[in-house]
């Protein structure tokens, strides 16, 4: 793991060089932050500055801002603005605005965890350092902001570099939903292709659509595309004949949850793509930070599943209803992998391999 | 099978009694075609008089009749109705005219092997019967017409009866694309879910929506929910999870081409499916007519197949694209499923199951 740590600043060097990594930053003057409307993707690249709490509320609302950790940064910056823009003398009346702020930033998107826990450290910050001046305070939260961006940063390009090392040259690679530069800092189970792009290395990549949202049409393709990697799009149900054809070598994906015993909750498509995997004798790896692993929750039947609105899969995108007004639909926002069919989880502390009940224990042991 | 043969009649008024089976039918005046214009599903249900060549023409280019048997049929009628018109006294000029409308009408979809066929069948009676006047050929033609669409149907319900047979009362069933009463006269691989409403039985029907066409959405799922059936829509990367929680039964899909070893092609998707059930423990079946079936083709390794254009996944349907422009897309029209994967080939001749080589090979032996 030395040898990674040491090449880091390099490594984050050769990922500017070919992705958008500036998703997420704060504004120059300090008075805004600039991000990517994903809404306008892959139309249109549009850098947006948000510069109020409403401004704020709505980017992520409306999905302008999305993935978990891009919206936890973006929050951290929001709260840094904001304070910064504050006005009071006394620590009791910025205090009542930083939380009415916190609060209200924090109802705009409920169910996703790293924009609490980003809100949460932005609240530590000042609780710590009620007795200094507010001036000092405001200060201290741009450096927790920048500390959140740059302990993501460094987290995806240790995954970036782990999950590298599981690709050689000519290889073609799986990959189902988002998790590039877009939806996190420098990208998790997408970053490695940005990286062999950048080392010269002629990577394959087939990204599933992703139904019912698009996010590999949307987000994946054009982040790879505009970086200069060969990526292939296909719908979701082609991946069967694409690995059938013998064109792939191994299935990144993401992970939003992972059990004790290694069982995994990703986008919805993912066990399928997994199970595909495993009757084609083909590898699955998900790679994500080891905060998204649960040792509390022992396996996948513990993990609840999200519905989501029938008119994502009847009505959303199209130019007329393509399915009947009122039929039925079932709309899971993520399904649970198996960890037998699992071969390996890359995070930024190295990849954890079978047993994973085990490893997994190991890694938060050795700590 | 001699229980199937009489109680056809009866299976017929069930089917009606549910499904829309008047998908293409001739006019009572004998004047026109009239059908179902499925490009305006599932959104509005209406009966369009095709009357002339390029009516009849335009209906099949742009898949207002679509369906492998449904555009055998409608050419039949295709065929009867614009000789009916035809003025002409002398059989060298009928036949000239005839002529020219089948060859033109042959052309507005060259890949569909049921319109050649059907066309090659009303050729048939012309030239066999040149010696009559053109006023008893064109009579004949009205009864080779009803003929090809009255075999059809026989043989969608024996694919129902036999389909059926597979299913008890409270099972639920996946199934992938459209073979119903829209595409076929009454229905194969979703026939038997007609049926089993008329009869009173409960199936819960899981329909894959299929892209990227939308067959599933815009047709399954209509047909089925119009039939009062209990019909569940869901996008392809959701099959996976449904099977998961323990709802499927069975697999239902349909067939375009099946080797002399079982191995099929059917409609992008249907190799996923199989392989998840599989996975899941499920039994899959595939049901068409015996025609499909091709005893020279060897295995799935001959079956060629169709790549279509790269818009049906970047942009149709959607009010704006919804992928990068010009990013490359494989877009495979249909998949090859293993014979391994296959419980059994439903069919009019009966339910046919492994070793499939050596079984289809006797249904033909028997004839």
């Amino acid at each position: 793991m030395s040898n990674i740590q040491a090449s880091l600043s390099k490594t984050k060097q050769e990922m500017e060089s070919v992705g958008i990594t500036d998703n997420i930053r704060l504004s120059d003057d300090g008075n805004s932050i600039v991000i990517i409307d994903q809404t306008r993707l892959p139309g249109t690249l549009e850098y947006k500055n948000i510069t109020n709490l409403e401004g704020a509320y709505q980017a992520i609302k409306k999905l302008e801002v999305r993935g978990a950790p891009a919206i936890g940064i973006f929050a951290g910056y929001t709260m840094y603005v904001l304070s910064r823009k504050d006005s009071s003398l006394d620590f009791d009346a910025f205090y009542r605005n930083f939380t009415a702020n916190r609060e209200y930033l924090n109802s705009s998107r409920p169910t996703a965890v790293n924009l609490s826990w980003a809100l949460k450290r932005m609240d530590q910050v000042v609780c710590d350092n009620r007795d200094r001046p507010v001036e000092k305070i405001v200060q201290l939260l741009k450096e927790e902001a920048i500390r959140i961006h740059n302990e993501d940063i460094e987290m995806c390009l240790k995954i970036c570099e782990y999950g590298l090392s599981l690709l050689k040259d000519g290889d073609g690679v799986l990959t189902h939903c988002n998790a590039g530069p877009l939806a996190t800092s420098y990208g998790t189970a997408q970053g490695p292709f940005l990286l062999a792009k950048a080392r010269g290395m002629n990577i394959r990549v087939f990204a599933d659509e992703t139904r019912p949202l698009l996010q590999g049409a949307r987000l994946t393709a054009f982040e790879l595309q505009r970086a200069g990697v060969n990526v292939t799009l296909i719908c979701d149900n082609m991946a069967s004949l694409v690995m059938r054809n013998g064109w792939i070598n191994a299935c990144f994906v993401g992970c939003d949850r992972i059990a004790a015993n290694g069982d995994f909750a990703n986008k919805i498509g993912t066990s399928g793509v997994a199970i595909l995997a495993k009757h084609y004798g083909i590898p699955v790896y998900s790679l994500g930070p080891t905060s998204t692993i649960d040792m509390n929750c022992p396996d996948g039947d513990h993990i609840r599943i999200e519905l989501r609105d029938p008119d994502e899969i009847r009505t959303m995108w199209y130019a007329q209803p393509m399915a009947p007004e009122d039929v039925k639909c079932y709309n899971p926002s993520f399904d649970v992998t198996d960890h037998e069919l699992l071969s390996g989880i890359v995070t930024e502390k190295g990849i954890v391999y079978p047993p994973f009940d085990v490893n997994l224990k190991k890694l938060f042991d050795e700590e």
